[in-house]
């Protein structure tokens, strides 16, 4: 037997207990005749003595292990002289008796500490001692503590957790399928799953009622920020369900994980937020609603006096930074710049300070006079001290975001967004459709199989773009966390649905037969989400990216700088794929 | 809300209630003035009465309804007149006032009951139909019920469960990889899993000590009966272990899953069987021992008594099967057949009966003396009525494994192969390597980071092919339902391995410089274990062939039937993965 004990279970009612440890050198240390190692494991870190006047010769072995070799160490628990209050082994140490080197280390590339010396590079790829870090392992025990709960709570109601095929036919609409070629049916290809999206609806079909996966999905896109080319689904459908009744259930459940893993209790129901409310108000359909802020639209009171940026405007709309009035000058200017990066767009910023005595003094004064000032002060319902920051803008989509961007910057610089703080809501009513340009086409906002709202079924013949749809939104903290929809369940309005989707009846079949020749033998109404693990574990870990939950993640490039994958393959298994490569030359 | 009940849980406590249900129709049945409806779902099925008399119209619909309609159904719980002791909703019946058909349906293509009229092909087309019925639901549950065992009780014992990643580095050693193109690293490929293997034991450099996961694994290989190109594994590996720690822990687990999915109290220790003892008594390594029937080899009792084909024979064996001999010559002469079978390959048999009296009635009584059938019956502890089958070949290893199928043939015609009785097993102390004729090089018998024997190492040197390893495999009736073993945690251990393998340093630094490089790091010393979960369902639910326990499964050319998946790409998709198919032409 290796232990008895791991490195982070002994106590001071252990005091002589004779007992085994395994695990890592953190730290040697030489005081007078003694040699103190810290030695670490998963559980903990305890400290072991080596005392020169009783063992000289062990004494000498400690002196020698380096940095994170694998020692076995036999010895005596007893309650230490000098106690370390940061650790639940603090009381005792070990008065070594025996040390067995188990494996010999070279000197790691960084230092296997919360706060290392290692650069991303370095660290993703030596990842398997970036995972020694207390701080990164971390979140791999919420993670799993987090799926623990998610299957515990949805068992509980009823639902079976089954696994859907990883080689599925590809489907061009939505994202990029990765794809993989057959070698016993050469020339053809599966694709991987973007979710499980339409075998969990053939579920629903086939009766199984409630059905859950924690599931990898993956999707082929360039990568942004914080995108991983496989990522995990908490992947949810329920029969004879309608929005309130998915709604209800998965809002039970997210308040039972606040508790679970944060110790937040979460009583009132989660506001829902209409679309186009969000939209109006926060400039996009997942706003953080852990601070005010709300827009305020200044076409009646701002349009018309002369100046020309907001005459000429679509939209004119700003945010009311309370108590913000101090910003000096320098600081506005930087606030202009950044929304006149090329990634927000924005043409320029007007701004204006309340002032204690309650005069309005703005960037445009010589546009404006005190008494337009003071309406728009009073739209803002602003105080003295505070600043109101405004936008303005040909496209009020465009403009909206763009104060959107502001808006959440100024949240940040005025430390509104704390990390401690969960403020959580559903958008719902979201629009069916949204048109491309890319596409020149309407495209599905969530996808084809997202039922219209009854009452808007109608509209499907004469205004298909002013049709809504039965999807929500879980947002949490201006991320979403997850999102879903009532399903179409009979196959004429899916039919339909393709139609104006651009689809022949032909590719329709083609690509979705398979769907809308299940909902000819009784589909039960029907409807689901899914949750983004990594984004909940981020958001619960108070992680920056999603990256430091992933045991093993890529990088920008889709590599595994680790393994070094993607790599080349040897032509005899092109060979047996039949494929070749052709890339094309650059000019 | 489209129901309150479930068609399976109300109860004659609840007559008078006034309910909705929704489901399926199952049945129609029009009796007198009356017309009764079986309305089934996922939890059960419950009798709905229409009455002529009281609502013509609404009995008229009922009559209408056809199989497979969604409909929901409002009325009151009654006490049925003649109850149905065979469902738990047996003793009440539901009186109709409303009937609302959600969704009409087709007439299914084959009957949605366990004894159904549909083929095999027919079946996995329509699997979403085909899962409607209760037998195979049921698989799917069981299934659930597995995961969530097998999770609870690994939980419980300090298990982290770790998702690894799906997109990895192809490894030619071990079987086909299934790829997948990288558009972003053009000509460059990732493969899917055949295990996590080298990353579990990552993770266990990197001091996560206890990690598991329920994790698909990919094939490439030309399917036999009952293998799947994707299947899942439960997949698991501990840091400071060692042979007997996995084994307690594991087989903890699996006494665990027999009493929760089985209600079977498991309490004595599983033997374990040396692998050289499976192949001499079983000739097998997954020996059925839920039956005696062991070998006995007659070389010294046989040989030398001018019977050619077993004086010329490296190996003569046989079984004794109790109480057969009223086997006639007919079903011998089946069994020689059946033994003659090219899979099989053995080139006659030779059996003997022992009569009555005691005497030995053999098919070769010309070249054998009654005193040596006498001295082959005591090798047998054979009794009159015994049935003894002897098989003889040039290699020994070879024809084990034909009386290997025999052993089991006459095991299955025996009745001696009980679904229901489990004997479980592990082997243990197998070979560290297996010669490969095609490849003309020992191969790893497990894999190459299985740690050979502490004393059998010296004869890595001298005689590689009697090195035995750390590994075990789980054996229950006949499968190996899962296996493992101690990993090499010496990067210079595992540099000899890759050289007795064949590998170039080069090659192997190549291939798997990522695992051997972290071993200079302070890999602790580990081992693990895999479970195979669709082999661990089918033995629980006593099915034939895994494919019922998978939701959506492929066929024996690796179809997914219901998708048409594999299928051809877009140009513009193979063009962004800078691919051509090139295939060959047949001659």
């Amino acid at each position: 037997m290796y232990r008895t004990n791991t490195c982070g279970e002994l106590r001071l009612a252990d005091a002589g207990k004779k007992v085994t440890l395994a695990g890592w050198v953190q730290r040697v240390r030489k005081m007078g005749g003694m040699t103190f190692v810290d030695v670490r494991d998963r559980y903990g870190i305890t400290q072991v003595v080596f005392n020169n006047d009783t063992d000289a010769s062990l004494c000498e072995a400690a002196n020698h292990l380096g940095r994170e070799y694998v020692v076995q160490i036999t010895g005596t628990v007893a309650e230490r002289s000098s106690k370390n209050p940061n650790i639940p082994t603090g009381d005792i140490e070990i008065i070594a008796e025996n040390l067995n080197i188990l494996n010999k280390s070279e000197v790691p590339p960084f230092t296997i500490e919360d706060d290392t010396d290692g650069g991303d590079d370095l660290r993703m790829k030596f990842r398997y001692l970036d995972l020694r870090r207390n701080c990164v392992r971390k979140n791999l025990e919420l993670r799993h503590k987090m799926t623990m709960e998610v299957r515990r709570y949805l068992d509980g109601k009823g639902f079976l957790e089954i696994e859907t095929p990883m080689l599925v036919g590809s489907t061009p609409e939505g994202a990029r399928d990765f794809v993989v070629p057959s070698r016993m049916n050469q020339g053809q290809f599966y694709a991987l799953p973007q979710s499980p999206q339409t075998l969990k609806q053939l579920l629903m079909v086939s009766g199984m009622d409630r059905y859950f996966q924690i599931v990898k999905c993956f999707r082929d896109e360039d990568l942004r920020a914080d995108r991983q080319p496989e990522f995990t689904q908490i992947d949810c459908e329920m029969s004879y369900v309608e929005q309130d009744d998915i709604i209800n259930l998965f809002e039970g459940m997210a308040k039972h994980l606040f508790k679970e893993l944060r110790g937040v209790e979460l009583t009132e129901p989660f506001p829902r937020m209409p679309w186009a409310d969000a939209m109006k108000y926060y400039g996009s359909d997942k706003p953080d609603t852990r601070f005010g802020m709300k827009f305020v639209e200044l076409m009646d009171i701002m349009k018309g006096h002369g100046f020309g940026v907001f005459d000429n405007a679509e939209y004119i709309g700003g945010i009311c930074a309370e108590g913000a009035a101090h910003y000096t000058r320098k600081q506005l200017d930087q606030l202009t710049e950044y929304v006149k990066r090329p990634q927000i767009g924005a043409k320029g910023m007007v701004y204006a300070r309340v002032e204690a005595d309650g005069n309005v003094k703005s960037s445009v004064d010589k546009f404006y006079s005190q008494e337009v000032l003071q309406q728009m002060k009073a739209a803002f319902n602003a105080k003295p001290g505070d600043l109101i920051l405004i936008l303005s803008g040909d496209d009020a989509m465009k403009t909206r975001k763009q104060l959107s961007e502001l808006r959440l910057e100024m949240g940040r610089q005025l430390g509104l967004r704390d990390k401690n703080k969960f403020s959580c809501l559903w958008v719902v009513d979201f629009p069916m459709f949204e048109w491309s340009d890319e596409e020149q086409r309407l495209m599905a906002m969530h996808h084809p199989f997202t039922h219209p709202k009854d009452e808007d079924i109608p509209l499907l013949d004469t205004d298909p773009a002013a049709v809504r749809a039965d999807a929500y939104d879980m947002v949490i903290n201006g991320v979403e966390v997850g999102g879903g929809s009532i399903r179409i369940h009979d196959s004429q309005l899916q039919a339909k649905m393709f139609e104006i989707l651009g689809f022949t009846p032909e590719r329709a079949q083609e690509q979705f037969g398979f769907l809308m020749n299940a909902f000819k033998y009784g589909a039960p109404p029907h409807g689901g989400l899914a949750y983004g693990l990594d984004r909940w574990v981020s958001l619960f870990a108070g992680l920056d990216s999603i990256r430091d939950c992933i045991a093993f993640p890529k990088n920008n490039s889709g590599r595994d700088v680790m393994l070094d994958a993607p790599a080349p393959l040897d032509q005899k298994q092109l060979d047996e794929l039949a494929l070749s490569i052709d890339i094309p030359e650059k000019n």
